[in-house]
């Protein structure tokens, strides 16, 4: 690609600064999905030249992009398109599977782990049964179309969890063993968000970097009754995925009275 | 803090490997609130001596309560018991000062800029105005009992934004000026969420290391006639904050073509 396929024209009346006069129309070609993923961008030096602006100039425009995961350097090779973030809504209870489904992307499982443990105070707080009870522990890689998105570590109860660590689990997500083989319909769950560095393990089977930023979700989902039936950590890449919730308003009395109570 | 006050016994059925059964009884002695943020632990040295345990299981198990948020070590200091995590509820629309007051914390904010600026693509497309068109530019740091949390960067449409420019957004949310002050409720809003490395001017203004994990929500809040009137990026320190949600579960033929209309 050269700098004149980009088709960047610059207004001399905006009167933004010219690194955010580029940004924007990159942003807003790739945004438009003129720029198709994958897309090398033309090198610094030719921008600079095609355009009349500074080097430092075209360098921001650069950092500002990658800062905001839609280009990517690969080192020696150049600048180019990245894959738009996968989004999952977290509005309804979904499995990775079906969060993928919903985006048009395969999804699969790279089976890491699958053992008997003892419970953890955490792990026997979140699934209801005594600190050092036998309960059934799978880690798996989630992938889409062949990528690594999360690195997912599920506990269940043991008498449920048992079954399921012999079932074909590369293919099978665990939310639908739960609700059509073993007759478990999901009704709610607890999600617990944040956002943590990745340690070496994780980053290893994720392919990032060790501390890169990845967004966690502790989720305990329930069966009828409350009853707790799978407690999962699931860490995401960063990089690859964003979430979105559209929560109401609630009347601001309302909201305050519920605070002052929950305090 | 002797080992003797950190009261732990080990029990040699427990079959979990030792740092794990440090680590869940000092675990759950902070859960308990037995043991207070801020309380040194003892140093690595005595904790071996006095558990009859090697240095690298105290090691490991000191790594697993930093890597938990649980602990944290102060450098030349020692070990400390760290401050639990705030929790935001995403299960209505609710601001920063809301949110601190349901937790018994005083919010207050640091304003470190307010100008009339041109709308970037973004920012247009989430308020609904031509891009380059006059917009409000607020950022503020937002404390809770004095610590910095997250810095936000506000973008309000010029006729709302110019009067709020001028009122004392040190103590007053914008939430609350835009309810109460200048008659527009907000109905409802739109979060998209995150997980990104902190770069060097926002980790500065949180008082964390540059690549530091951060909580991001990008949030485009409406009043009637989903009117947008305010769009915010929200950068919440990672090792502060987790956010928490409770979805219930669709059943699974109607969350399948819900998604299919989607696609």
């Amino acid at each position: 690609m050269t700098p004149h396929d980009l088709a960047i024209a610059l207004d001399p009346a905006d009167r933004r600064p010219l690194y955010a006069q580029v940004e924007d129309a990159v942003a807003g070609r790739i945004a438009r999905g003129e720029l198709a993923a994958g897309t090398q961008l033309p090198p610094e030096g030719q921008l600079t030249e095609a355009l009349g602006v500074s080097r430092t100039t075209i360098r921001q425009t650069f950092q500002n992009l990658v800062r905001r995961g839609l280009v990517e350097i690969r080192r020696g090779t150049g600048t180019f398109v990245a894959a738009p973030k996968i989004t999952h809504e977290l509005t309804a209870l979904s499995g990775f599977v079906e969060d993928m489904e919903a985006q048009g992307k395969t999804a699969t499982a790279r089976v890491v782990g699958r053992a008997i443990v003892a419970a953890s105070a955490r792990v026997a707080r979140q699934l209801g049964v005594r600190t050092g009870a036998r309960v059934v522990r799978i880690q798996r890689v989630r992938l889409a179309d062949g990528e690594p998105i999360s690195f997912d570590d599920t506990y269940l109860p043991r008498e449920l969890g048992e079954p399921i660590m012999a079932d074909a689990l590369e293919t099978r997500p665990i939310f639908e063993l739960l609700e059509q083989k073993y007759a478990t319909p999901l009704v709610e769950a607890e999600y617990r968000m944040e956002a943590v560095a990745a340690e070496a393990e994780i980053a290893r089977a994720l392919g990032v970097l060790a501390g890169a930023a990845l967004f966690v979700i502790e989720r305990t989902s329930y069966a009828a009754g409350h009853r707790a039936v799978d407690y999962e950590k699931l860490y995401y890449r960063g990089d690859r995925v964003r979430f979105t919730t559209r929560p109401a308003r609630q009347p601001v009395g309302i909201a305050a009275s519920t605070s002052r109570k929950r305090r």
